[in-house]
């Protein structure tokens, strides 16, 4: 069964987890660059991830693309070997999500994210290429679906969509965004609604904020839906990093961002809360992007077992709610063994000479960008980035 | 060459890091038992993680053989399928790791650890004869090395030592402890002194504490065999997580064990730090336990390089001290891609509503066996339990 | 010159801070109930706090007779001696402030507040009648002002002003809210207009917010009465406690209140940052309220010093910007005596079992409340009180 | 009754708060020198501290003349008026004390404290003369016992001791020390029995460190006189900030002294989990340091009510463990009125961007130190600090 026919019928599908991440950690991605030439260099580490989040309980594979657009690759050049084409990254992309997916009842979605052409050029035609590019792989290895994602100007995703679109596949969009809105500053109502006119079925957001943020912009952008009488479906795949101290362009702009973030990422309990709250707000495409490992997606299967009526394959290596401590030799161990013990716990940092809280190096920016608009200096958000950048910021 | 031509030469000989913790994560070792048995359902997931653990830079392979002694695996039997015997947990553990060993510079050791037999009947015989049968094992599959891993009480350990030492393969022995010593009031040095009286040539700590307080145990070992004018090399392999509120037992104790580690996980920048202090102790044998993830043996790769003389695979895929953040689209954020930024940052936890520190459990039991001892109802660790027990704590 | 000769002439007004707080920490008032029965009991206690205030640079000092009204004094009975009459408190209080403003260049400003009658029964004629009662002693002792503080609703500081503004003397009136606004849901701009167009001269908020939230709510009220059209004064009278994790109804709410506030005292430091907030908004009538001690005004006062000409007699035992250190023994000690030291401080908690912020008890209660709302059960705050109260929360 | 007549009656003796940190507070003493000129300039400002402490509870009124002997008075010459000579202001000390002791069941003590001569020359005879002054005042103004205090050389108070003692009257002897003992590594048991040997009847410590420590080190100190069979008194006046980070000068070195203490400061229920370990302990002098207020005070007296049979004056204003909260208007906050509550609350900050732990400024130079010591190039304190002077840290 396709994607629209599950969730139509009112399944729960479950996403998987952050790809770049997870394999930055594991020695195969670079950060900064973020690009996806592991699924030539090594496919069998990325087969092995697509198959943890399978056991984990994902009913979507999507496909290792994400920055693989012919632009991203070339503009990141020096750190892919020059004989790693976009096509063959995708071509191996799909073929491993899909030897993965026929492990178990998954469908392989395939993906395109945001481009640098968009923010230097914003020229439509060129920006439409580069997705067409990666949809005559997704069509020739025949992916499920189409998933448009990581957008932070609703303008880009709607082209992304409108490529999409034509393959007659189904199109989820989400957009990298906060209860604030897109980069432009269209609210999260506006972007749902632009999203669904321009073709996509599924909606929502994904990276860039954590669970509870995620699902309260999810919230305005279902609001924003049913104020314009449009239906889709909706989708969210956070963070498992709590950034309750984001400004608007997310955690990028914390001072932890990439290689500080341990302290902030989710426990499984907390994993466990956002996938009930997403739920209960009727998203039935629950997954996780950045940070969120195996037993992260593990905890969104657990939590709504009640609901699906079965438990992912990994469970037999997971007790539910910690019972696997209840055959330990301490006491005070085996007393950890139930529900209201994680689900209350306050976890300690053990970092006693940190804080808790970040300012989001971004701020001054920010501020510095409002008082140029009022000085009418600048119209746009790209002439800001200009005259931002002869200042040297 | 062997590992002891190898440290006897003044080579750094990197370990690999935290199996039981890593692949609960992923999905393939039950927390609890936290028994290896997925060298036989599940290889090519340990195959991976012995993979980018060697990419990382670790020299030594261990087999996943931690607590696949037969009694603990007939203990947790109802976790384990049947059909699993100890023998084949251990083969295929050795195979798995001389395979990946094969592909490049590494060692593989074969690992023991405490048994539940030392815990439970304190009988020699018997708890030799457990590590006896892993031997077995180990020799017909001609490991590299061996190491006694994991022991709360010397006195096991010590029996370990013996049984592995008669195989003529040299020996590596780790004490789980503190900067207070073993569980029955052993100092750290007295430890070491009694590991090297029963034929390890290399001794030091793994697991239950972080880097920090672990180098500081191994100092002590240090000191107790020069005084004792024995000589050793010296080896550490602490956890990946901050522990500066643990007591005696260690990270076991803190409420989060073992479900809400997560904001205590070190940073790259940590581990940095802890291989460059545990290298001007004069400690060797670098690796890490539960926690240690594979950019965290990376991470010492990366910060003994310039002592080494080259950087390890993965090191392809990271920029020294941030450096692959230079190119980022934002100012600020390319402002990151310096040693003294990451070095100096304060990660916050995104948590304001959690403490820094928490107490152990095990706090109110240390003392209140304390009184009991004062009172001569005990004179035994075990006595105390049973004391303990009876008390229904 | 009285108040509004001098706010008019553009004149910094520094305003005291606060009794209740100070006295109950110093032996003199009770919390829960916070009467001023001290003005009869302790005159030499409430002496030397104004004295203080008035050293510290204090150019107003308020009358002790915050919860003075009749109705909330006899309410109190069972802690206040019963010969204490309201009008005894009320003239022993006016006395005392002008007795100790004689002293120095300060005004004498007599205060009422919110009033039990008015949460009990909204009756327009009882509750302006209480107010009436200390108008009269205020008269009869011929004090330079008056001040409307801590109301939470506007509806009561209009009556009040009502009553005040008859007297022909100049009117004062703060509300004691956020940014959310009244109790009602009016918004700091409407009341504002509401409490101009009722005659008050002079308008802000005291209490109930630490200085950054209360600043920013002055500033709420400075764009209401702009977009009205319509002049006043601003003022400004904070708690000096840190509260980022209030909700609508301010610090009372949190878990650390009254008697757990310590950790979240305001430094010197703070409060001079508040006072050049305050002024580079346009107050001029800058003061505190729970929690200033003589220190925090004398704080506002030396950060004004340059726009004022002058420092306040209390500052001959202060340096600026700790430079009394200087002499210090030790050098790194001495090191502290310069002002970007103590401006970027980040003053640690020495409670690493302790989170940095708190949920106020209230939220629960402001959930259930909409929710009612919702249910149009209820279509006033009184009718919602009464439906929580059933329920036994 | 005389202060030993009391405590070897076994009577509980409630000491008094901290003057100069209070004072400072309240605009009358200069951080930095720390001199008590207040006595002559404002007499009214000490003599309502004074009261406050007494109707708090406080059985001892100690002299207000902490730092005034002539060599300190007249090293910080350039903060004190000159016609202030040393005689008057420990002379009109004297009287104030006593005026308010008579209001009340008060005994007063007269103090001294280390001295800047013993700091620059070691030399005995000059130190002993310093003393000297004081005591005349002392003798002629008849205080009814001496207290010499924070001394962080044991060689000085057990000089100030012989002083003292030579008077006839009974002489208390507190150092300003942690469980690493005095500043030339003298241990805590090792100073009380040299201040008991040298005359004092009571021994402990004062300032520098929090209640906890504080209580730990007075419990070291009755250890070390039990070893030697000597039999004394035991007294304690912690500082009212939490310092669970300090190094062996304590609170001086913390980067938030002085300016920056305020989310250290203790609560009130703080207080009392320490007036009780003070008196489980068998310490019978229970007071405090710099931090205590009256509301301290009066929290020792309230907790050791049921051992004393009778609650201070001050208890007029303050309900049992908050039960004055009993009557508030919003349930929630009613709900706090009970000791469970206050007990095991955990205060907020409210200052997310800031650590719970500071590090020690010192630090740094204590490891130098130890380096040069072992170096041989110093082999006292004095010597240790001139080498480090000349590095110009």
């Amino acid at each position: 069964q396709g994607i629209l026919e599950r969730l139509d019928a009112g399944e729960i599908v479950i996403g998987d987890g952050g790809f770049v991440f997870a394999l930055e950690k594991r020695g195969y991605v670079k950060a900064g660059p973020w690009t996806p030439e592991a699924t030539v260099e090594h496919p069998e580490a990325v087969r092995q991830l697509h198959r943890e989040f399978l056991r984990a309980g994902a009913n979507v594979l999507q496909t290792f693309t994400f920055y693989a657009s012919e632009d991203k690759l070339e503009n990141r050049g020096n750190y892919v070997a020059e004989k790693i084409s976009c096509h063959k990254v995708n071509e191996a992309a799909c073929d491993i999500a899909r030897e993965v997916a026929n492990e178990g009842d998954a469908l392989v979605a395939g993906g395109v994210s945001q481009t640098p052409s968009y923010l230097s050029c914003k020229d439509k035609t060129e920006v439409k290429a580069a997705f067409q590019k990666q949809l005559e792989v997704f069509m020739k290895k025949n992916v499920d679906f189409l998933i448009a994602e990581y957008f932070e100007h609703v303008e880009e995703a709607v082209w992304a969509v409108e490529v999409l679109k034509e393959s007659g596949k189904p199109v989820a969009a989400t957009m990298c965004i906060g209860p604030e809105g897109d980069m432009h500053g269209v609210s999260p109502g506006q972007c749902a609604v632009q999203l669904v006119k321009a073709g996509a079925s599924i909606v929502g957001v994904n990276c860039h904020f954590d669970p509870e943020t995620s699902v309260e912009t999810v919230r305005l952008m279902k609001e924003g839906l049913q104020a314009a009488k449009l239906k889709a479906h909706l989708m969210c795949q956070p963070l498992a990093f709590h950034t309750p101290d984001c400004g608007k362009q997310g955690f990028i702009d914390l001072p932890e961002f990439p290689f500080g973030l341990e302290p902030r990422i989710a426990t499984r309990w907390d994993i466990q809360k956002y996938a009930r709250k997403a739920y209960d707000l009727g998203i039935r495409f629950i997954g996780g992007c950045c940070g969120f490992e195996p037993y992260h997606i593990r905890a969104i299967a657990e939590e709504l077992a009640p609901e699906r009526g079965f438990l992912p394959e990994a469970s037999e290596k997971h007790g539910n709610w910690g019972d696997s401590l209840s055959m330990h030799t301490k006491p005070w161990v085996r007393a950890r063994a139930r529900k209201e013990y994680w689900e209350n716990l306050k976890p300690a940092s053990g970092r006693p000479y940190c804080p808790c809280m970040s300012k989001p190096d971004g701020w001054g920016v920010t501020k510095g960008a409002k008082e140029l608009m009022q000085q009418k200096e600048a119209t746009t958000e790209q002439q800001l980035k200009e005259l931002f950048q002869k200042k040297k910021f």
